[in-house]
């Protein structure tokens, strides 16, 4: 008989592909000069040329069983090594080969980390606002989810909140910075303070409660701010990683999970990735891109098309009146709705071909998500329809 | 807490890639031409060269926001059409590009079929001999597996036995033809006798009992035969597919799963797919891949290697006294082990550097396996020892 969970998760589109839908519809019928559309997190820049040089490259210097045959499991060692160096030359990580399971994107990454340390029926902690598909990945693991509120107007991770909220069966705490969709970057303070927090609670109730570090955004920082390297901080981290953002490969799936030596059972808890992943279909990750990431593993994207989106958006709008977070790194800013109802702001805006998400879907009712990774000429287009919402 | 049974399952290696690093470190020690290695089903036969051209032309004209960035979930709207167009054009099949699911290869294409047509505690059917993963996926859907011996001296399906094992809470059968280890096909009249009897059955117990047909070998045919193709025999057919044997594309994970218009409540079906693949991590399929497809989904296999094995193997070692069944299929020959003990005998085959793989792993204790995707230099040296072994 057919699943019916599977069935309602593939039915229930997310509100954020519905509404970029509804702008591709649009753009269509009035043309897409006039449709500002601001609801998907697609890169707009292009990979960096190293990585198709690096395709071309491959395909030129090795034979097709080595190109496109299978690779182990946890990916070839080439490219396990080429990560490891650099993530040793950036943070001084102390990363090895071993460490690292080379995956198809974060999102499986994700699950099979969840799915590695815990067991159906314990918790796993959000902090709001949060990707809305950690609901997802967090029931295939057969935990409990519980919310971390968000700590406004900072975006801040709420320590007081989080610390009441730990409980004796908690087994894992999902941190994203820069964050999706706020844009912030959790500061280093406010890590260390919860570090000190999840060892005094790992001992009260006699285990590790992991950090697991969703990375995608790492490299996305702006004005000299880098996100800190979180394993230093707190040594039972597990990070799940992905280039689709800093190399603008998101179709590609390519990512990795790094267990560091620090993190308590550093060997089962790889195993257990391993074994996570395998019963979700997990062979290897793309061969090609594997290779192509062992030669662009210390390439960094140019943001400079990013940083003056950003600048743009967020000096218009806070002049206007908006108020929002810094907007630090990742391409999002999270903007406190006029009126209060950012569902029903964003209902007024798409009759205005201006398309904004409601923040209810990460947990943050009240604001809304632009991403900025669009043209400029769109964000200068767009601005007069912010300016017409706010006056109404 | 580390989740113990993906612990188990990342820690438990597979006895064939055990044997295949045995190999590579004998290989190291004793010259890799003194290594007989049958061990893995990896494609000996390089891609066609219509891949590389397509991946350097996608490079050279689409902009790499297209060539990398996200598709939809189900897939690049080209790369569907190219598939069902290739489906109609050899098997009349009806597909819409609406019927199908690009995937990361066939392994997650059918964890998600499987979950997509189970709910928890319901039973599955797999025919033995079969592929060992089937029961990591089948558990990971919360299902039970039951084993359909196998139909000696044939390995076509033990019918009867099938029938009276089929439960009212049986929801699917696995097949897969060409077979791997067997490398039969199972014949048109087997399948359209199977097909009858789960019709009767789905009637019986109230709901459709799918076939889940996992098709990676269903171009590797010889002596001018093919594989029946399955939804039109019994048209509660799931297909699972994957261009890694077809296209030696084993490392790229590209795949598809394909539910035709024939298939109860087709439409739920796709979505439980789709659901099931989120909640495993699923994106996208790998996009340069999946528009390589859309210009290569009528390439077809140039075989002739495989062939020449094939007979090489099938003729010398019949001679020699060894009994098998017809290997019209895949590139596995699944011989019974002289002396009866499939395992003693891979152990003494071991120690001549001869490597096989004992069939207890496929549900088949008695007979091993060999993967004739090697070379013919190996197979001519390897043929004293099997000769000495039969001996012994």
């Amino acid at each position: 008989m057919i699943n019916e969970n599977a069935c309602a998760l593939g039915s229930n589109r997310s509100v954020i592909r519905e509404l970029f839908e509804y702008g591709r519809r649009r753009a269509a019928e009035v043309g897409p000069e006039n449709v500002f559309d601001y609801s998907l997190g697609n890169p707009s820049i292009p990979a960096p040329p190293q990585v198709n040089d690096a395709i071309r490259a491959v395909l030129a210097e090795l034979d097709s069983l080595t190109v496109h045959g299978y690779t182990s499991a946890v990916g070839d060692f080439d490219t396990r090594r080429a990560v490891a160096e650099d993530l040793n030359a950036r943070f001084s990580a102390g990363a090895k080969p071993e460490d690292l399971f080379i995956t198809c994107g974060a999102a499986p990454g994700l699950t099979a980390a969840l799915q590695a340390v815990t067991r159906p029926g314990e918790r796993v902690l959000v902090v709001a606002p949060y990707f809305p598909e950690y609901a997802v990945f967090i029931a295939a693991a057969g935990a409990q989810m519980d919310v971390v509120p968000a700590c406004k107007p900072t975006f801040q991770i709420d320590l007081k909140r989080m610390e009441s909220m730990i409980a004796p069966d908690t087994a894992a705490v999902i941190l994203n910075s820069p964050n999706n969709p706020s844009g912030v970057i959790y500061a280093r303070a406010v890590l260390e303070r919860l570090a000190e927090i999840l060892e005094a609670k790992s001992r009260q109730f006699g285990h590790p409660i992991y950090i697991i570090s969703d990375e995608p955004y790492r490299e996305l920082t702006y004005g000299g701010l880098t996100a800190p390297w979180l394993p230093h901080i707190y040594g039972n981290t597990v990070v799940c990683y992905s280039w689709s953002k800093s190399l603008s490969l998101p179709g590609e799936r390519i990512g990795y999970v790094y267990v560091p030596g620090s993190a308590a059972d550093q060997e089962k808890l790889i195993a257990a990735v391993a074994g996570a992943a395998r019963a979700a279909g997990h062979v290897c990750a793309p061969s090609l891109m594997q290779k192509v990431i062992a030669r662009c593993a210390g390439v960094r994207p140019d943001l400079e098309a990013y940083d003056e989106n950003r600048r743009m958006l967020y000096d218009s709008l806070t002049a206007m009146g908006y108020e929002m977070a810094e907007p630090d790194g990742a391409f999002y800013l999270f903007i406190k709705a006029p009126g209060g109802d950012a569902v029903a702001f964003s209902e007024k805006a798409k009759q205005k071909d201006l398309l904004l998400v409601p923040g209810d879907g990460f947990g943050c009712p009240g604001y809304f998500r632009i991403c900025y990774c669009v043209s400029p000429e769109m964000i200068r287009r767009s601005l007069p329809v912010f300016r017409a919402l706010l006056e109404e």
